[in-house]
């Protein structure tokens, strides 16, 4: 196992495809999910009982206020974002085979207050077929609150750019 | 196949599991991603060149401004929430095995002005053992553009209320 001495910060330094390893493990930077924050998202995003109010929260099954799934997973996009930072982004849309989210799970609620970190590891890499000067990273996201307990897991596919992007090019 | 007619529109109906069968389709109402809201939420959840402004869009391998995929789906989550507007509300999260999502894919972009319907269908209904107040549906989630293309897709479980949850309580 890489990198059994724990995680890496690497916020800021810029990725390429070229970088990683399978195994690379990378922690991103912490950030606070506030009461207002996840009432404005909700009213945006996901009207529910649960997410709206706290009045209205207090009455469901969660007994009080709790971060719509979705805001936890744009905040670990942000997340993950600002930690790998790639040179030309990390694309997770297209019509290239596979990319995209799986397994999008959350174990536990996210309250106002909870602050969340980003523990992503590098599962696989391949050469991507159609765009030479590109890879295809596989990788599991883990977020993570003030506790060390998991509120989401997934995997997600994406497309990043190759260093040697332009000498390649030019030689094929 | 059932509802071979179309899809049905049911917005601000409340819902619970029991009204649901296997094969039944839903469309959402229709809602408008402006450029406002796609540069607003890349600043808040997905800081990368290609949702962040026109001019660092447009060289990008998209050539101009798209959605974050993670607005596209916190938008398909509205559409959704809207439309099927369960009783109780609608849940994705905690310990129930399964629970989440699961082969969420952007085929293709999102670009300013478009907009937006989700066309949801009832793949699977199961009891909740845990919770005999509610139980778990599968569906599948399709969002689509004013030209009727695909641009997000998802299957999804989530726990839901049954109707009779208090005489069946009482009962057992």
């Amino acid at each position: 196992m890489p990198h059994e001495s724990g995680f890496t910060f690497t916020a800021m330094k810029e990725h390429y495809f070229d970088d990683l390893k399978v195994g690379d493990r990378f922690k991103s930077e912490s950030i606070n999910m506030t009461e207002k924050q996840l009432i404005e998202f909700a009213h945006k995003f996901d009207p529910q009982m649960f997410h709206l109010s706290r009045k209205s929260a207090e009455r469901s099954i969660f007994k009080g206020l709790i971060a719509s799934g979705w805001h936890t997973a744009a905040m670990t996009m942000r997340l993950f974002v600002q930690t790998l930072n790639f040179a030309e982004g990390a694309i997770g849309l297209g019509v290239a085979i596979g990319l995209g989210v799986d397994e999008l799970r959350w174990p536990r609620v996210v309250r106002p207050g909870d602050v969340l970190t980003v523990e992503t590891e590098i599962v696989d890499l391949r050469a991507s077929r159609s765009r030479p000067n590109h890879g295809i990273i596989r990788l599991r996201n883990v977020t993570i609150n003030q506790r060390g307990e998991i509120v989401q897991t997934m995997l997600a596919s994406a497309m990043v750019p190759r260093r040697a992007a332009k000498q390649r090019a030019s030689k094929a």
